[in-house]
């Protein structure tokens, strides 16, 4: 009998990624295919499908070894009925019952979560969180957004809602952040607000690489101040030391509520951020009441552009 | 056979009180203690045996009804195994096996644990929060804390620590906690801090109802400005309508990150603030991307004075 196996689909803006998982969570083999036909709900789902079968087309023992098919899609959704609602950026699913389609097609079980909740999931069962019963995962990239794991468990709150500790405010006084709250960390410290951060910098006069490799402060991205930050840069230094102490700020706060037992950080700033994470965990419990703060591990995810399909294949392991 | 029972001690700074707690979480019968010798652990002990034997002789059939006993007691302390670490106010008990200690004497199980998780549990088993999985409880009073209820069962992180949301802080520019970190809710909110911020406003020349009440600024309570409010006045209200909007802001994150199935509040100030309640709710969609937020009850612990009492014979139920 082969191995048990998952596939976990990656659905984003612009393709689907699909990949053969295998028991502890190597993806063995992977494709990815464009997400152009979105004028209708079918043709949506038909990219997924090509994603999937692609898979067992390279695959062909993945069709038996397969007991399930995991998809990372856009919210808002339902988890729990594994309904697609109304996602602002594939118009063409509304209230979409996307695993039960999934399903019929291919005869396995489907469990359809977004990219926080799954990634969370993967760490917990596979990655940086093995060997911890409350993992804290946060993923920063564009947006901040969280897994919170228990016992190898997502945590979904009532409607599956919860996870959305990017918008914990820090400061109610603080910017306004996409979401229309005030100062949540997400308008801190996720990818496009330290870029805004850096770039306030520069229009007040700061000297730094960032602008040479940017060209203009109106191109400034996180990737220029991590580039610059690499090269010795002090304005860009200053940038990301700020952007660790508001993390430092607001995971004081989820200490001191949650106590996790480690704090996985991934996605696309959480590498940049790394070399921060000894000193956010020194100073952790300036900013919790929780004394031992300090102790809880502070890690880098062990899934970097692979989350969303690791994740994904994970939703089956609950 | 008699119905099964369970005792709950509640250790204050000046008091012991017990209480005979029966299956539908009804207080039967209550002991008071006065809480005197503590120069020693032992003495401080036989504080808590009176309260217990206090019960026994009061009823003599609960000897043989009674299963178990919890204690809520100053911490901090281990819940785990009932150790009491090293409490501020109670300096007699260093790292003292409070539970192993009453197993001993009174030959039932024995659990001991903080007023914010006992209370919390005593409100998901036989309170306002029956009916629902995840509870989050809120005990606002000299502090504020929390008791997170997942399932009928305390949440308590890595170390028994978790709970402690009144040190989120909502503006890490914020007045300096008595914890040393800016702006958590507890800053601004609790009891002591709501006297501080109507003192503020009669310092600043605001005339109220607040100040003949109290008799001057510094003597001030929160007493003072419920009162003040009960009788329609104006400065009252608005140093009350602070408060429910502080409460929601804060409120709003611990929605966005757990999601929970309904918010208990408890404690000397939460029926004060109860008026607000339904204002709170409205608001909180404002505070919380989670635009379902304001369908979560926001409502008034079941247990008032005796939540103590309550929540340390809940303790046996988990």
């Amino acid at each position: 009998m082969p191995e048990p196996m998952t596939i976990g689909v990656d659905i984003g803006g612009t393709k689907v990624a699909a990949g053969l998982v295998d028991a502890s969570g190597e993806i063995t083999r992977k494709s990815r295919v464009p997400m152009i036909a979105q004028d209708t709900a079918e043709a949506a789902l038909e990219c997924v499908k090509a994603a999937i079968d692609e898979i067992f087309a390279a695959v062909p023992e993945a069709r038996a070894a397969v007991k399930g098919i995991g998809i990372c899609s856009p919210g808002p959704l339902d988890p729990f009925r594994g309904v697609i609602l109304n996602p602002p950026n594939l118009t063409c699913w509304r209230n979409f019952p996307l695993a039960a389609e999934i399903e019929r097609t291919f005869g396995v079980p489907a469990r359809v979560d977004n990219d926080a909740n799954a990634a969370g999931l993967a760490e917990a069962i596979w990655g940086s969180g093995v060997g911890h019963t409350n993992v804290f995962f946060t993923i920063v990239g564009t947006g901040i957004g969280n897994g919170i794991v228990f016992d190898k468990k997502i945590y979904y709150g009532r409607t599956g809602s919860a996870g959305e500790g990017g918008h914990v405010t820090i400061n109610y006084e603080g910017p306004v952040c996409g979401c229309g709250k005030h100062g949540c960390i997400e308008a801190y410290a996720s990818g496009p607000n330290i870029a805004k951060r850096a770039q306030a910098k520069l229009r007040a006069g700061a000297k730094s690489r960032i602008l040479a490799l940017a060209g203009s402060v109106e191109a400034v991205r996180t990737e220029h101040v991590g580039e610059a930050f690499g090269e010795g840069d002090a304005v860009a230094g200053e940038v990301l030391a700020e952007t660790a102490r508001l993390l430092t700020i607001w995971l004081g706060s989820i200490v001191d509520l949650l106590e996790p037992d480690v704090m996985v950080m991934g996605g696309g700033v959480a590498q940049l951020m790394s070399s921060f994470f000894a000193k956010m965990s020194a100073d952790l419990p300036t900013w919790a009441i929780n004394k031992r703060a300090g102790e809880i591990p502070l890690v880098l995810a062990r899934y970097g552009n692979e989350a969303g399909i690791a994740g994904a294949a994970a939703l089956l392991k609950q």
